[in-house]
């Protein structure tokens, strides 16, 4: 982390994914999207452990985020208000990157090596939300169950965000779709 | 599929799973399960592409049953009564199988590589019960939601039913974790 280049992750992520729309994924090498980027190859590496990873840092800081918002939830709130808010935290992270998202999720979609690391990296944050429940004293089955469930509220609402003519907010998509659940598990 | 070779699959995977236990799921050979279980191994490439196929020819079947069931449901039952009939079917097929399901689980949880693949199965699941369930004219997001709700409490369910001193019945713990989701949804 010697040379300051500012904002250097950001810059390298947005010209991978306009690279990976106009050559498509497979052509595009870490040579054209440091060079697209203004950023050397070294420094792409400093940040990214190779050219699919671009895609995927996002997911750990999501997950960090909802672990967070877990565990400094208050005491009072039920295991699922405690996930309805951290998706709502989440909803916030991902305000100003919609257009990300969505070029990102084109390429994800169309791969199918990708799509698994995706629902690996979803399985690994249900498993990361019920530990942290269970840090907040949550038992099991409960944690997991409501981990699982929220992490499906999550996919489901961000497919649906990501649609090309969806205009709602990703907030008001996961509050639909928790009350959706609800109304689903209770009938 | 020329030879009488009665039970040929059952017999594969059970001298699979023998092995995998005793001599460690890398070391297994498909020559020495084939010897095991008294087959030659081309009997065992007309069953499965390869050993760790062993381990996931059920997941197949289990959707097919699961996907079977779902269509099959009566019009009058809502999205998750469907599902939960599902499940308990699920339940019906796994009543004899919950040794191998034991020595199944402990050698898919010490494998990174396994416990992927178990996991990519699991949301292939839920896309194909999500289907299901469109095609029974439930609109999205409903669909993927109570297919996503479903296969999470088969998961926790399936878990706990296959730990050391769980002596319940799959079909008991799966409704008991269906309670259990409910409860939580509406808290």
């Amino acid at each position: 982390m010697s040379r300051w280049e500012p904002n250097a992750p950001a810059r390298l992520a947005q010209a991978a994914m306009e690279l990976y729309a106009e050559a498509g994924y497979e052509e595009t090498t870490v040579a054209r999207i440091a060079e697209r980027a203004g950023l050397s190859e070294r420094t792409f590496f400093r940040h990214f452990a190779d050219k699919r990873e671009v895609l995927f840092a996002g997911s750990s800081e999501l997950q960090d985020l909802l672990v967070g918002s877990v565990a400094a939830a208050p005491t009072s709130a039920s295991p699922m208000q405690v996930v309805s808010a951290a998706l709502q935290d989440a909803a916030g992270w991902f305000v100003d990157r919609r257009d990300f998202a969505r070029a990102r999720q084109a390429v994800v979609s169309s791969h199918a090596a990708l799509t698994e690391r995706e629902l690996i990296k979803m399985a690994r944050l249900a498993t990361a939300l019920a530990k942290a429940l269970r840090e907040r004293g949550v038992e099991e089955p409960a944690a997991s169950l409501t981990a699982e469930a929220g992490v499906a509220v999550f996919r489901v609402a961000f497919e649906r965000w990501v649609a090309p003519n969806e205009r709602r907010s990703l907030a008001e998509i996961i509050d639909e779709s928790m009350t959706e659940l609800r109304t689903i598990t209770s009938s």
